[in-house]
């Protein structure tokens, strides 16, 4: 298939290298040379903008950092709403507010494209390994002509709902981790102040209902204070305010989401934003001292 | 061994009838004739006082509802400490303040009576098939003693400290439980306000880095919004208190714990006390209606 990938970073780069490694043929577009010659040496095409990219594409992939971004990408006079081939099938696969990924599609239909959001979880890691969760939001036969695509990134492809719902159940998982990794934060704090070992409590935690597979991956690490990302608190903060924005959309409350969403800010403010998401414990040391 | 057994509840009464199972002689007492009856029925013994049941012991397991009943069966003049023989090793499987579990240690060693802390997870279902989960406080060596017995009643046995540290691994178990309840009824209410089908989106979460003992056992009962128990509201509440105090104690703050408490008791000031603890997704709910 032809493929167009913009967006080449730490996720797409190899995430694009592993579509040529499959067969496909992929042209990708980047602001950065480094990363276009990385794609180039792995088997790809460089294209010199977004334009050339999809210009002959049937599929074209979008992995980048924030709604912005993607709004360029796809609406700018460079974008692939204004050079894409009609029936072009447009996977989203950054992370950004349903709101977004609804307008992108509405937009898309109109110039006869197809578009589906479709963000992943499971890190750098998942991408390299080609081991992703993907969550995809969009009409089920454009998901089916996507799936031969997305079996070549990750290992879990669902299908959850109508264009948005891939960000609403991504922007769920966000809070849902971001919440236990301050959960088993305090579990540590007040293990640790009340003069019991973290790592004999932990590990009964995790043989039972508190189990988690934080606890399971983390819970060393964290007791150990090794906070190489990983995902990066930046990134989770930004998620967060994908969050909280979705939570607005949907016109809902979410209390432990507000407190959580505090939380990972204060670990940015605290200037912990490039440490992995379990320094949120930095924060509830911090708290107390 | 000859092993007095206070409290013959829900828990107290199929733990009682295990030690009984494997061969131990087990005087039992309670204040409910029916619960007394049901320990004889199983081949245990009824005595008619604390005192009497304690008399001849050389382990007294007492599994009662809150600190006070604790207090009164240790501290009182028909209690543990005053007609304990010497060298009684007595374990408090209730789930009580870290501070009160020190209390009794310091009293007991007064009277040469040893004490261990040695709450419990797991439930009915693991109470009734001995594969509880026990934290253990106290001295090592009374510990290793303790085991014979524990292992009966439970098949995750684990020595986290000295006095009241059982008690504190047990206050961090259910803050992480009530919370990660919390979060997922959270998750619940931002997928279904959006339109997404909380199966799918669930399914997602459970097998990634979302992933818990809670959302394996849980989701499709709360989906389907059955709360029946399990573990009740009610139950939960009081562990709170406890969690809230423990901190308190350690001189912690934990502020999504203080969230997770005052949900856990909108959820019984709502009328959801007889509930299961997934019942949270009802306080979320009502929140936003």
């Amino acid at each position: 298939m032809n493929i167009a990938f913009v967006g080449l970073g730490i996720m797409g780069g190899p995430m694009a290298a592993n579509l040529v490694r499959a067969g496909h043929t992929v042209v990708g577009y980047d602001v950065s040379d480094e990363r276009l010659d990385a794609l180039v040496g792995a088997g790809g095409k460089a294209a010199e903008s977004v334009a050339e990219a999809v210009a002959q594409a049937d599929t074209a992939i979008t992995m980048l950092p924030d709604s912005p971004q993607v709004e360029e990408v796809v609406f700018g006079p460079d974008g692939l709403l204004e050079h894409g081939r009609r029936g072009l099938l447009h996977i989203d696969m950054s992370t950004v507010r349903p709101e977004t990924a609804r307008r992108v599609a509405q937009a898309a239909a109109v110039k006869g494209i197809r578009a589906l959001d479709a963000p992943v979880s499971g890190g750098e890691r998942g991408a390299v390994d080609g081991t992703l969760s993907v969550m995809v939001g969009g009409d089920p036969g454009d998901f089916e002509d996507a799936r031969p695509v997305l079996v070549v990134l990750g290992t879990t492809i669902v299908h959850v709902g109508p264009a948005g719902a891939g960000q609403t159940v991504k922007a769920a998982n966000q809070l849902v981790v971001g919440g236990i990794y301050g959960l088993v934060a305090e579990a540590i704090v007040l293990l640790e102040a009340s003069g019991v070992d973290p790592e004999a409590g932990l590990d009964v935690l995790a043989g039972g209902l508190a189990g988690s597979r934080v606890l399971d991956l983390k819970r060393h690490s964290m007791i150990r204070r090794r906070f190489a990302p990983g995902f990066r608190i930046d990134l989770h903060h930004k998620d967060m305010g994908i969050v909280i924005a979705a939570a607005r959309e949907a016109g809902v409350a979410l209390p432990l989401t507000g407190v959580v969403a505090q939380l990972i800010a204060a670990a940015r403010a605290q200037g912990y934003g490039s440490l992995d998401h379990s320094a949120l414990l930095k924060v509830v040391e911090r708290i107390n001292r």
